[in-house]
């Protein structure tokens, strides 16, 4: 707002003014630093505050505040995917109840135009599907693998040391960060909150170097996914996936982020930029606010609605890569009729057709040596 | 509407009807039939009429029939990007005056939502480029030279065959479609709208086959891009480029088309689909009808100012790719300081430094022997 003041003053036709910033810290030094205050009830309160901008993170407190503020009708805006995942719903309902807007369009994506669009421009089509590059550490961390041949663990120190992981990467390389996003971006589009808790999230950490190699010699890439998969029934997973040279995913390297979206009759778009970092959340942030004040709290506002359970895993289908240390007598036995088998380095690489998960699990229970690694194929 | 009726009524809260569809064609045997009608004034007279959807191309009447449907405070939505070039500053200011929306997702990318994330999204910050492959027909026949050796003229009768290309391809090949869609982007960032006729704008008719392995053997690609580079100027230009292999437009491929966007505090963000097709432009047309019917013509609305006459191209500056038949004298007493020499298949390829237009123009007119092919290098 003070960097871009003429940009933003052009669109929204008067100055916006920060009135508080909310800390538990104080910043004597910054021009900023009047505007600090440590007791929420001060903004709450206070009538001239229109609009909160929540950017706290995590569930709790930032729950009870945002509660708070729309309740006071005030129009809130969050760049917290953990309490948007969590929440939304009922957020959304109070905004709606109180005449103001809820707005989080940097929780998925960061700086890159998703939820918007996909509000505004998508949302008339059958939706097929939504499929994500959503974490940008884990794509660093990959892109590392692949194109400098680094083990999972050196790549991981690296992103550390460059500031894209944190000290405890649990959230980012365990698929969590990825599921909180793909959740918000299916409930944009279908209306359905799903638990996080409760779908299928897998991380990168097991991913191996020769797995990495088995795809990079198929002219493909091994990518963490976030999908959302609307057929008969809405089916979310975060998984790494082996994504095939013609998807333009594929190509999305290094701390980038990618939506993909497959619908009829649209076709497939993809919003692609980086998905984090103090300037794209900004962006992002204060894009939300310009549409809060020049649409006076007219701009379209999804409906989520929680759903306790999710579909069954066990009936998603998919053709699998397995590797295996040797060939042996009960991989021959058991493998699925049209397999294909091929070399590796010195391991063994199964290629299955489409199979539905319970029936893989069956099959790998049965092997007398468990396969090394188990990664799905993304299929466009 | 009629296809997904589930999806538009839960977006709109309402069944939205079509009363009229204006054609010079009766439809006898169209579900639709009914509703066609000859006389424009039937629909401009209607007071139950809301909403107009111009996509019947080209400037006039569609210009005479838009002015006439927003000073009957009836919004607007069109296809019709030529229309939107040449007078979208008044149609914005008449609907600004009438109370009512004038909108336009589909003239760009079609189906790809880019007009309105630019708006709602990306305005807030400042904008250094857009720069765009806005054109599918064009890009589907560089795509053809490029994977599969054909010439220009063989991909091109490929894309007429295909129904990509029309009979006459002028304007697309010529860059004219590429140079309407810039022309419309760059308003809608600037304020600015510039005279499609006064931009500097070349097609792709001369890229040889030559040019298109020199790229190649660099892992670049050559693309036919529309840029808007707003510096200190603000420059638009339409013309073939070569593309880096870093570049996320180098990879994109066929008909689909791609929007990036370089912005201050943003980043790099890319917008990415099918830019035509039935399915795609009734996507985009559709999103703006929900719009309209969900915001009550609140949803935020460029303000454009027609400007005549643009920067001096002499002074745009880029590094280019010059062809010769063989070495000469002339050619190497002439040649910029610091340019790069390389063989390319029989020819010579000249890499110049970033020199301005009216200083290479100069150079290759005091040359014995013209360049085969001049292409200017995109930098990212």
């Amino acid at each position: 707002l003070t960097n871009n003041g003429k940009e933003t003053e052009r669109l929204s036709g008067e100055k916006v003014n920060i009135k508080y910033i909310l800390d538990l810290r104080d910043f004597p030094n910054s021009p900023f630093g009047d505007k600090v205050v440590h007791d929420y009830s001060i903004i709450v309160n206070d009538p001239e505050v229109d609009i909160v901008i929540e950017a706290m993170g995590g569930s709790h407190p930032a729950y009870e505040y945002t509660v708070a503020a729309l309740k006071a009708k005030k129009s809130v805006i969050t760049s917290n995917k953990e309490v948007v995942a969590n929440f939304g719903d009922e957020f959304l309902a109070l905004a709606r109840e109180n005449g103001v807007a809820y707005r989080f369009e940097a929780a998925v994506g960061g700086g890159i135009p998703v939820i918007s669009p996909l509000i505004s421009c998508v949302c008339q089509n059958k939706i097929n599907e939504i499929c994500g590059i959503l974490n940008g550490t884990t794509n660093f961390i990959l892109t590392e693998m692949l194109t400098k041949g680094k083990s999972f663990d050196d790549a991981l120190a690296d992103a550390q040391s460059k500031g894209y992981a944190e000290a405890n990467p649990a959230a980012d390389v365990e698929g969590t960060d990825a599921a909180r996003k793909i959740v918000i971006l299916a409930a944009i589009v279908t209306g359905k909150l799903l638990p996080v808790s409760k779908i299928h999230v897998e991380g990168i950490t097991k991913i191996r170097n020769a797995d990495v190699n088995f795809a990079t010699g198929r002219g493909s890439a091994i990518k963490l996914l976030g999908r959302a998969v609307n057929g008969d029934e809405l089916t979310l997973l975060v998984s790494p996936f082996v994504v095939p040279k013609e998807s333009p995913i594929k190509n999305v390297m290094g701390v980038f982020n990618a939506v993909s979206v497959s619908a009829e009759p649209l076709g497939d778009v993809m919003f692609y930029g980086q998905g984090a970092g103090a300037g794209a959340t900004a962006s992002a942030v204060v894009g939300d606010l310009m549409q809060i004040i020049t649409t006076g709290n007219n701009y379209p506002m999804p409906v989520f609605k929680k759903v306790d359970s999710v579909s069954d895993f066990g009936e998603f289908e998919s053709s699998h890569y397995l590797a295996f240390s040797k060939m042996s007598d009960s991989l021959s036995e058991n493998l699925p009729v049209g397999s294909e088998i091929t070399v590796n380095g010195s391991e063994i690489a199964v290629i299955t057709p489409k199979i539905k998960e319970r029936e893989l699990d069956a099959i790998i229970d049965a092997l007398e040596e468990k396969p090394l690694s188990n990664i799905r194929f993304y299929e466009i």
